[in-house]
């Protein structure tokens, strides 16, 4: 075969894997929406069979084959650099599944449901002591899972890379370390201002239908497409699919109208990712999003940097009022954006707000670390959970089910994944600040609610890109500067000086 | 290996087909309820992919050799009667799929699109020209295929039995002389007749809410377990899904409640064959459906011989009205179940009743019997379609597309499925009349809502056995002598003779 035979081969194989992938997404998204309570069992099996072949695919020695051959081949520098990623993306996937021997998959895939299910009891119980043996051995056989795929890298660096493609340990210490400096004195400052927002009219009662039209008409704000995207609810919202059909979920509380409001921008934002991805890359590696934290970006660009700033509800705040009816008529555009960013360190990382919810992120990166470098023990973690609240956020944590028990992360085996979440803020602050230098007008698009030129710079920019560079790299690309938090935190003190008149 | 071992590899093998077939089935339920609009194109691609590897499944040569070495094997006499009947499925269907080269099959798959554009195009223009050519090419491509499949059968025979095994053009012709010699008179009894339903009320507005609660109480009332399926809406209604699974759906019209009653009873009776297969035998080939011609049996079992008879109403008309306020409050029993018994011959098939359905059904399988036979060809459709109508329905047609272009069926290739609507008349009239006799409190326990007995006897007799047995000889074993008609003309002349006052 040539040089063109082979790559078009290896690709065909490639995408036949993300074509089963997709079709994997279809059955969680109606797993979580409509399959029938006793639907489960039938549905697991459907499950078992797509991943055991979706395994088969992407550990299929051919593609090895197909790689090595690519690579020895006389005229591979002839290949484009959109060819050559995607073979960099396929070699890096086919050592991730077949450098991990069967046995520890399937051990690592049996115990999740365990230490899932032990988790539910123990938090349920508030009983760490319950879960500490599960959560032993979820850390260990991670462990485990890292060494097989890089016996010479820090297992807790092999880790990190799942999620944010190339980021170290080091690096998001160095980041993390800033962004505390930065945010525990901001709280502080925020907390004592004497200029407290009245958050009492977020709790009026706002019917269901009512909130169903609002998500509806901020996705079309937003340029979530409808046509290829839906919102349903469940309890926990999530965004699914890819390019042509992408879903949203979000849940509808009557008397807190903001959550739904919320999660649809936050979700969308994902969506709208997913929504604008390249065509040119569709079912390629490259045509895949680049990570969870640039994933984060796009959700949290919605749901904060536009979806609680003041231009947005300059323009939205008369159109959200002629929605509600009369329900919200009194609320004029100061209290009701002051509300919007009621910042109050909490125990609750998934109900925190834009300012604290890093901190949320950082204690637990901080952990994960020390526990991956044997630095804390499983034994220690409830004490130094309650002592990293104590200090960072100043709260007191009383049980261990709103402490170190609260997400289901750890019990999952997902160890790397949580510093995602406040990567997407450093993120998104960054691509804010070149936005504004590269739309002057910015400002007044907002304003008016003319979102297309943001979207369309953000598609260029983020969507478009893809998987062509690592995280670290796009960034590069785009603001020309290595990842920094100067301006997350630059935009923190001035949103919220502003809001709190300090 | 072993016998049990070849037997154990070929039944995984055969449910590995089972499980991608089910999930096929979930993403057409999606496909048709709740996608995004333009999703479609991704869809058709996981669709194509499923496709392809159930085909290649379910062509596997391992397959052929497996069932080689078993019949060869010295122990076969030691399988069961139900292992046997599985070889013999797994065989059929093997040579099935083997047997018609594969351009043959791309070609029809191809074909079918084509035909079914032009359909739709031809009809909304009223042009059967346009749609002659690829009709011609749809029967000759099935011709084709019986070819393939037994050459040394009749091509009709051979397509018969791809919707109801074993069952012959002869066979069908018999019963459907009767069938025709029975009903056509009774017709114009019914016609003539001075008492005629007042059907007016059934036009009055009734909301979608109250329908779809009705929808959801005769689920409960028929034992549609509704845990392990889910009621939603598309234009068309259908059934699909798989024992924990098994989803329907249904089309509210607000000033036609009879329409989405009697097609969730239609589909619920689907539903509840799916439902109570024997677990046993589940994802095993004689665990499926034993023909479309019994699933009929059910659908209309539970549509007309419960949910049009007096007995039912008596019961379920106060409940009814409960659950519709006042919207049909004056309307007493006798009243209401004439009109939902309204007998009026016209144009088109899905929305006749009982009685005339038959007569649409026996039309199309006399044209396609003649058509494959040669005795007339696709030029002269539209007249004798026409002066079939003239003559067994009396009924003038006025123009192509209420008359020969109607169906899809034809343009999808599906000759020899017709039929398989009529059979379940008569299948179940044949059941009704067993049902009867071996539980003699019958009328008493519809007359109170106690549907249960009635469901266990027709899981113990028709469900369970599923395709232990092909549809002639399972109605042999449940009703002791061979299908015959007389059961249905006799339940008809009673019932309508009663309503009708003659």
């Amino acid at each position: 075969m040539t040089l063109q035979e082979d790559y078009d081969t290896l690709l065909q194989k490639n995408k036949k894997a993300i074509i089963y992938q997709m079709i994997q997404a279809q059955l969680g998204w109606d797993f979580e929406t409509y399959m029938p309570s006793k639907g489960g069992q039938q549905r697991s099996m459907q499950f078992a069979t797509l991943a055991a072949d979706i395994h088969k695919l992407m550990t299929d020695p051919t593609i090895g084959e197909l790689l090595n051959s690519i690579k020895n081949d006389t005229n591979y520098y002839s290949l484009t650099e959109a060819q050559k990623r995607n073979l960099f993306l396929i070699e890096k996937e086919y050592n991730k599944q077949t450098k991990i021997p069967a046995d520890l998959v399937k051990e690592i895939a049996k115990h999740q449901v365990v230490a899932i299910e032990t988790w539910k009891k123990a938090k349920a119980e508030k009983n760490y002591e319950l879960f500490k043996p599960e959560l032993k051995k979820a850390l260990d056989l991670q462990k485990q899972r890292a060494h097989y795929l890089d016996p010479n890298k820090h297992p807790y660096d092999v880790l990190l890379d799942i999620y944010e493609p190339n980021m170290t340990s080091a690096m998001i210490t160095d980041l993390f370390n800033e962004l505390k400096e930065g945010l525990v004195p901001l709280i502080k400052k925020i907390r004592s201002a004497p200029n407290q927002p009245d958050t009492s009219f977020l709790s009026r009662n706002c019917p269901t239908p009512i909130q169903e039209k609002l998500a509806i008409d901020l996705s079309n704000v937003v340029h979530y497409d409808l046509d290829r995207g839906r919102i349903d609810t469940t309890e926990h919202p999530f965004t699914t699919g890819y390019y042509q059909d992408v879903r949203i979920t979000t849940h509808y509380y009557e008397n807190e109208f903001d959550n739904a409001l919320f999660s649809t921008m936050h979700e969308a934002g994902h969506a709208i990712y997913e929504q604008n991805l390249d065509e040119e890359f569709m079912y390629q590696p490259l045509g895949q999003a680049s990570s969870l934290g640039i994933h984060e970006s796009q959700s949290r660009f919605f749901e904060n940097i536009i979806g609680r700033s003041p231009e947005f509800w300059e323009y939205y705040l008369p159109r959200f009022k002629e929605l509600t009816g009369d329900i919200f008529e009194d609320i004029d555009n100061e209290k009701f954006l002051h509300a919007i960013n009621h910042v109050k360190p909490s125990k609750i990382r998934v109900t925190a707000d834009e300012v604290t919810y890093s901190l949320h992120v950082i204690i637990r990166f901080e952990i994960e670390r020390d526990l991956s470098e044997g630095k804390v023990t499983v034994d220690e973690l409830p004490l130094i959970w309650n002592q990293k609240y104590k200090e960072y956020l100043g709260v007191d944590i009383e049980d261990d089910s709103e402490g170190v028990m609260q997400d289901t992360h750890w019990a999952a085996g997902l160890f790397g994944y949580f510093p995602t979440y406040a990567l997407g803020n450093i993120y998104n602050a960054h691509q804010f600040h070149v936005i504004r230098k590269e739309l002057p007008n910015y400002d007044e698009l907002v304003r008016t609610g003319n979102l297309k030129p943001i979207l369309e710079w953000l598609t260029k920019k983020v969507h478009k890109p893809a998987s062509l560079y690592d995280p670290a790299d796009l960034m590069q690309q785009i603001t020309n500067e290595p990842i920094n938090t100067k301006y997350f935190i630059e935009y923190c003190i001035k949103k919220y000086s502003q809001l709190y008149g300090f």
